[in-house]
């Protein structure tokens, strides 16, 4: 471990406690058949080569910066503290976009400024966003249509040998949002107000909706497009067939399901559309 | 090297004889488009940080055990020893199913005890099974839905850190098995009754005979579907167009392929159909 | 760094300054879905437990060798020297097709002697190829179907613990190539000849035209399939809806795009289809 901690030393990192190797993740739109993610692993490995590359995704739906951002947030919770993700959805790619890192306690987030970090804020306050600016840690000569590979990528991987992330360029507070929070709004009498924040490739509707408005409640029932679900199961597998229920599902969020169908043609929804949680008793 | 066996030793393996990271496969139903991969990488390296992940493949078909059971069997043998396999197509999770770990010579099997691992049971009869019981090892807290990430990717990293298999909890010896065994019959007069076992992408059919079953054989056929094929190709490339041939595939099986077509459309066979073998001579 | 130096000397590979694990890519034709890369990592990772694996690509298209070699072009320049390259798209495997090594400055290249590695070639024309021959650095038994695993992953293993390209087998100086060379021809009056090498999956169509010949011009046109194309854009996003436009993409190459839509399908254009850059003035 000696040995191991004074690797890491040298390429900037502290072991604390454990020997570890850092951890750069991948998240992007730039599916797997082209040469992409290849640059981009490359260009990560040419200023570390001790980073541990991990792909979370790269077929997000080609710019869709919404279901980036659920993907991220389902997931970066998983890996180890001092993990560094790097999302690219980047449809402003050489425009006047700013690039950034965003820390939030010990995780980095590396990507472009255009909300895709956005339930990161919301799920960390005090978070803090850096405006990438030092050239110097680009790829040279840094392309205006690859910022995934000429920009953030080496920043990641300056960042997993320690550079601080002020090193990088000025602090900013004005990050660009998505148009809505990821937090629903609980209403005075007690209804609690959200949305649909992701469907998945099975149809699941998950919800904005976390476990813990369902905590203590004696009975819940969730409507959406005027249809009333009063049914909450504890697995998939429980449903019967064709029968709408809801679920916690695996990102912490309640979700919306059928057994053996998509949820999202029967109930005819898309991301966006409303659901709320009302709760006619409390346990205690 | 003495430093990195310390390191190994540290996090519980001990390094024989060369330097080695302990390897991690993974083989799912999760497809790649979701979180759940990226999910379940996080998991392993927070337990373990310095896991080797390797990807077999997460497009098995949904809930497709038999698949999985064939590609795991297909793949498992060219990776070192002390290689953890993880394997999850998990129809049943969530229900009293048990969560499992198999350890056959130096190797060691992780997932659920639905028969994924029935190839692995023929081709080591004195393998030891467990099952996992100790939540300890858990990821906390574990959800109902998502085992890959709550249970199988932890374990599989606190045995990759050196925790025994039985650690984890009691050896069972009622292992859920598929219906059929890997083996195929041999008959009296020396027919070889096999099964086709997997179907490709490309259409060729791959049956349980072993190349073994020919070896020595003056002249062999093979039947299926009341179609005789006699010619037996050493490549693939050997074919003329549209003809029915045999050939010994990578997997270590003989294989029933169409130069150019779908073997299985051509003969319109499905997996488990009956194919047998027949020998017409000894060469010796 | 130190141990880990010692570590990486022991393994074969000096660490030159910085510490590094040897790296691997792999690029091939064969999909996701199978046991087929599994079962490389696996042959790799068993020689060589400190590979450091890394997934260019593996959906080129099936047998499509010039997919490859664009591929393999456009990202192995972003990989740290002493990469080893594994590519293998590989019609003929089984055939009398030779198994070869590059070697083009500090980086390797491991793959079928069928023109795969043509546009290596062409940037590095003081590159050195070797036939692999040395059958004990294959693995045992090697199938006639699967140089991928048996030959192909075997042998860059081994590169990558230090052994050199020249006792895997002879020097070979008539490696076989594609037709056309990767360079376009300059006409006397200054014309630049070129073609379509790639088309990606939005359509956009990519010359084998690099920025240097635009350089210091004051009006350039692009022509193909007799229209003429005179705007060049930095930004994809620049471009109106329909237009036709030009820009130096990221691989480097003079790119043939539309806003929103398949310049490919836009022009009715194919993979080696003519483009000539005219320009009309010099700026110095």
């Amino acid at each position: 471990m000696k040995a191991r901690r004074e690797d890491l030393k040298k390429t900037g990192r502290k072991g604390r406690g454990s020997p570890k190797l850092p951890v750069i993740t991948l998240l992007t739109d730039f599916g797997t058949v082209d040469y992409y993610v290849g640059a981009v692993k490359g260009a990560i490995l040419s200023v570390n080569p001790l980073a541990v590359i991990a792909d979370i995704t790269h077929e997000i739906p080609p710019q869709d910066i919404e279901a980036a951002a659920f993907t991220l947030l389902a997931s970066y919770q998983t890996f180890p503290a001092e993990t560094i993700h790097v999302a690219v959805v980047d449809p402003g790619v050489g425009s006047a976009r700013r690039p950034i890192i965003v820390r939030a306690g010990k995780r980095f987030f590396v990507g472009p400024d255009n909300g895709i970090f956005t339930y990161i804020y919301d799920r960390a306050p005090s978070h803090q966003t850096f405006h990438i600016t030092a050239e110097k840690y680009f790829r040279d000569p840094a392309s205006s249509t690859f910022h995934g590979r000429d920009v953030f990528a080496p920043v990641a991987a300056a960042l997993s040998k320690g550079t601080k992330p002020q090193q990088f360029g000025p602090s900013i507070n004005d990050e660009v949002r998505l148009g809505k929070s990821l937090n629903p709004v609980v209403q005075k009498n007690g209804k609690v107000e959200g949305r649909i924040i992701h469907i998945d490739r099975f149809g699941n509707c998950v919800t904005n909706i976390t476990r813990e408005f369902l905590d203590g409640k004696q009975q819940a029932t969730l409507l959406i497009k005027r249809i009333v679900i009063r049914t909450f199961r504890d697995f998939y597998s429980d449903g019967s067939d064709n029968e709408l229920f809801a679920i916690c599902g695996s990102a912490g969020f309640l979700e919306i399901s059928v057994n053996g169908r998509s949820a999202a043609e029967v109930l005819r929804v898309e991301r966006g559309d409303a659901v709320t949680l009302k709760m006619t008793g409390l346990q205690n």
